[in-house]
């Protein structure tokens, strides 16, 4: 195990009628609110006259910033930042899911920034402050509500690009699962698909003696597993909804990586796919982590056996561990097909033509990922195998 | 699953080169430090000297309170509380296990409170503030490094009380696996104990569709299981020590038991034992907790099979739930027995001729637990089983 220095101090308030907690949740600490959310959707289904509601009963200032976007776009960042900064923002409150979030994020930490917050997500230079933000959230997938993660793409360039740091913790996360029972299936397979992903980018790992953390992170995709299976059946199923919202909490605060080298080559292998194509985020994992295991399970044989072994209770007998390894790659890709995600770039209607571009753009002349050091060739060729 | 409202936002420092992070920790946040602590044990191994290094690169100032002994009295508690009042503390720093934490707990809140802190601890008032305070865990057991509790005993009248709020949960917690080598036998495996009756006290519980932590909560019993029986085979077993010192944290930091009607039923009979007799709490705990399971597993006869097959891998072939549950509560008990402890009050030489005294102090008039509700003469009942 390597040493860690971990805090997680979002507070969760999780439950059919957590919405109802938020004016708590905001007495006497904030005098000037950013409410930033998505579409009209919210509208539509009564969450923002809740939330209005309860700010009423503060009596606190507030504006909106809507129209985020799937895959977060910088230039309303820039937005967000700017009005924060003439109104004198002090808390920004995200109503929606990950890109919600992430978007909040950025506009939390630009508003108390000097210069171009985007020098801080190509790695130029890091935050020292941001504002407090809390959560409203409304679709379990990127695990934002508790990350210190914010992902955002910048059309000039067509960069997708992240800032990870503890600032951007939520200080509470609102977690009503009634509110994603309306989600669609495809959105609601996306987004356990990038559950089970980030338990992977730290499952997948070569740090030895991680007891604790590896059996936590199977026991936590078993259960994603069997409960996306209850939904693949019946998506208004609360107690699948409920389990599947935790679920995606705990798989991305951080908990499951403790004292553990993560990994996340899929995740920036996927990212340059939506930033040519605009893919949904979940959808690149299920075709690029597949691909990503057959290309480098021989670097821990082991390890992908275990996982064979673990999550899908594969029996050992007569087989060797790259027999297991390969079966265990089988079945979580035949996984991916039984909730309906594609597992091929051509079943996601993406082109399979700028895959040298992609590789230069994910990796410039450096390399992404630990679990096995990948650079731009070995990119282009997890891109080949995932035609 | 039930709705929850959860924070953990202590910072854990973990590794064999984390005493070095204290000064950054405290670094211009505090002026005048307790250092708290039980006996000259950290002098002896060169922890103090450490400490004292950390706070003389910061230069701030720091008063003594040392002597704290297992189970934790009010009398120290109130010295430190005058004290704390008297200097002007503003951050208590707790070395050492369990006792010493809830100690410095009991201090922190104590020297922000006008009144007497014991009417806290029975319950007829609650605490509004704490001072903030950090921890240099020496001994895995009680989670306390980063829970919201503390337990004191209060040498008028035997009482072994509690108070758990959200404002005792400590700032960050320093764990070196290496300041755990030298811990000896019996405490080793008390404290393994302890570890697993948190995770326990949790896991039995009426709640149902708890999918998530119940197998978070399988998957963490069975990790500090195997590693006990690394440490009972190689005390020196430095990565066993690891594991088992971060699991103490995951134990008890609430994590596993989100959403879930906890119990602590066996936390309070076993109290009782230390309060009169002053019995190391785990020892209590290992004779306990199969005496109660023993007396409750027909409340939930699945549960109690479902802790056999996943937690002990008992085979379900032929056998129903009935025989499975009794199966899992004497494999419980077997383990106990393999890792040292004591299992029944005779082999810990406690008297047993005053348990009408004993569940008269636990119950009162009222009950004790959730998963079965415990009246007096169902604890006394516990004790004769335990005999």
């Amino acid at each position: 195990m390597n040493s860690f220095n971990f805090i997680s101090p979002t507070r969760l308030c999780f439950g059919n009628d957590s919405v109802a907690m938020l004016s708590e949740l905001l007495k006497g600490k904030y005098s000037k609110i950013m409410l930033h959310y998505g579409s009209e959707r919210i509208k539509k289904n009564g969450l923002y006259d809740e939330v209005i509601a309860q700010l009423n009963i503060l009596n606190v200032d507030y504006i909106e910033l809507s129209g985020v976007e799937p895959n977060p776009k910088y230039s309303l960042v820039k937005k967000g930042i700017d009005i924060a900064k003439r109104e004198n923002v002090d808390f920004v409150l995200a109503i929606g899911g990950g890109s919600v979030i992430d978007s909040a994020k950025a506009i939390a930490a630009g508003a108390v920034y000097d210069g171009e917050l985007w020098d801080a997500f190509m790695g130029k230079t890091s935050i020292e402050d941001a504002l407090p933000l809390g959560v409203i959230l409304t679709y379990p997938a990127t695990g934002s509500e508790s990350s210190m993660g914010t992902v955002v793409t910048n059309e000039d360039g067509d960069l997708k690009r992240s800032i990870d740091d503890d600032l951007l913790r939520p200080v509470f996360a609102i977690m009503n699962p009634e509110l994603t029972l309306s989600l669609p299936y495809e959105h609601t397979m996306a987004g356990i698909t990038d559950i089970i992903s980030h338990i992977l980018e730290r499952y997948f790992t070569q740090t030895e003696n991680v007891d604790l953390t590896d059996n936590l992170s199977e026991a936590a995709i078993r259960t994603v597993m069997r409960n996306a299976r209850i939904l693949n059946e019946d998506l208004n199923d609360y107690n699948a909804r409920a389990e599947i919202m935790i679920s995606g909490t705990i798989a991305h605060n951080g908990v499951l990586g403790l004292g553990r080298e993560d990994d996340w080559a899929s995740h920036r292998i996927g990212h340059e796919i939506t930033g040519l194509y605009g893919t949904t985020h979940g959808v690149t994992l299920a075709i690029i982590f597949p691909a990503w295991m057959k290309y480098v399970y021989k670097e821990n044989t082991k390890r992908f056996a275990r996982f064979a072994v673990e999550v899908f209770n594969i029996d050992r007998n007569n087989k060797n561990d790259e027999e297991l390894a390969k079966a265990g790659i089988a079945a979580f890709e035949d996984f991916l097909v039984e909730i309906g995600m594609p597992t091929r770039l051509s079943e996601a209607d993406i082109p399979v033509d700028q895959f040298a571009l992609m590789a230069e753009k994910c990796c410039g002349n450096g390399y992404v990922g630990s679990f096995r050091k990948l650079y731009r060739e070995d990119v282009e060729k997890i891109y080949e195998l995932a035609k």
